[in-house]
């Protein structure tokens, strides 16, 4: 439901998410090593280290920030440790009162997404009981497929007050290949707004706004006015602020006049403040999230 | 390397591959409760039930049929357990000799597609050492984001001989509502094929194939002959025969005058037989394998 997370971006005064893509090198040396020292230079030693990571982060940023978004990829790549360590920084993150967003874009046939949605959104059957395998609040998912690949997650997202980002104009430099294509006189990610607003319609919120949202990047500022526009009762999950290159006059665009209808990401500048600005990983973090809260702010 | 993989179909004279998309309910009854009664009805229990199920059916197959697919999301819904069941089933099908296509659809920006791709078909650093967390010899891919989100997929093809499949046609109902736009005059899965000709070109192997293959579904039949032309030079993943409705001729259609250029896929068909035909999940396994098979090297 996008009213958990709306409450928790008013209670902070901040539409801002801190994404969790911690690769290796962004883990103090310290924290690294000692990770290594007790499990060796394994899966387990990276995974210990990035959950140390992530649980200093959280503890730093749960009362100022509203969410948070790992990427599931950057535990992926640590096999059934980095699973574990994803599952536990959900965990964490929820049981400090932070929204989590898993950005994992899983999408596939009906039956399939159906899975998905119960391993992220939903609960999974085990003989006569059904247990939460992961547990998120939310799940950004891919539309390639189309309306029967969306179902199951809009069916969780109904079933369990959850909620979804589907892709619709992504901020990486190529996103133009598919999705900037002219059909019938709209651009793709025209249409793929176009489908989210009819897959969202029944989901809308006491705020207005639905718990099918959309991924507009920060990158492309007039797309998501045009986008703005056209998809009023819509989330906007933005990428692409900071590192990538987006702006706070960029991602402005993507808010509504209530001052609400977006959440800005960034991973990179927060999770790294602390090897540019010096200071604690903690410490560090926060600051930059509160210069960014209201860099954002000031701008809307 | 697509290679690989033709070297199986051809020694098998088996152009199929067995997806194994473990439902607990697919698995035999005294399988299921054996699992219970030593893990409890828990992530544990279901995980161990589905690898001694998956076990069965590649001891069955590997003989016979080139090929597995494991469908990620029928793992990733039993957390920790099904990551850890889907690492044992990928290890024990290479094992036995078997290709194994992981069916994951990931696909995001390039960076975060690095470690996707380093994932499932690379390997990851952990300080000094590199190690491989999943070991797949190829992968699916979401083709939403455009080239940028492909190149880490494609750089892992290069390095390590590994393949991927990229979503060009889905063979599910709602697959048009994207796809079957047109734009400048093509559909636009014909401008993905376009994409995914440009993203092979270099990685074209003896046969004649490229490591960049394209899904296509069995369901679409037409579509399936037109992009076999606009295509030649590309390997096809045709999900959709039998339970989706694909019959031989259909998944015909996907295939080169050279009987290659397609492999064709089965899931429920194969893993369910037992439950419609009689006799032990491994024997009712091997003779639908074996039925698909004749089934479709007779209408090539």
């Amino acid at each position: 439901m996008i009213d958990v997370l709306i409450e928790k971006i008013k209670e902070r005064n901040n539409p801002t998410v801190a994404g969790l893509d911690p690769k290796l090198d962004y883990v103090p040396e310290e924290m690294k090593a000692a990770a290594f020292r007790e499990h060796g230079e394994t899966f387990a030693g990276a995974a210990a280290a990035i959950l140390q990571f992530n649980k200093t982060l959280i503890d730093a940023l749960c009362d100022i920030v509203p969410a948070v978004k790992p990427q599931s990829a950057y535990y992926e790549m640590y096999g059934i440790e980095g699973i574990r360590c994803l599952h536990e920084t959900i965990a964490y993150a929820k049981k400090n009162g932070m929204y989590v967003i898993l950005d994992a874009k899983r999408g596939d046939i009906g039956a399939t997404s159906e899975a998905y949605a119960k391993a992220y959104l939903g609960k999974t059957e085990l003989g006569g009981v059904t247990e939460e395998a992961f547990g998120a609040d939310c799940l950004t998912v891919n539309p390639y497929l189309g309306t029967d690949g969306i179902k199951p997650f809009t069916d969780q997202c109904a079933a369990n007050q959850k909620g979804i980002f589907v892709l619709v104009k992504t901020s990486n430099k190529s996103s133009g290949e598919l999705q900037d294509l002219k059909s019938e006189g709209k651009y793709i990610y025209e249409h793929m707004a176009e489908l989210v607003k009819t897959w969202g319609s029944d989901l809308i919120g006491v705020n207005g706004y639905s718990s099918v949202g959309a991924v507009v990047g920060a990158t492309y500022p007039e797309q998501a006015e045009a986008l703005r526009s056209q998809m009023p009762h819509t989330y906007f999950l933005v990428p692409g602020y900071g590192a990538q290159g987006g702006k706070a006059e960029d991602v402005a665009k993507s808010f509504n006049k209530d001052g609400l209808g977006a959440i800005v990401n960034a991973s990179r500048s927060i999770m790294c403040a602390y090897q540019k600005q010096g200071g604690t990983l903690g410490d560090a973090a926060r600051a930059e999230a509160i210069r960014m809260r209201d860099d954002i702010l000031s701008a809307l």
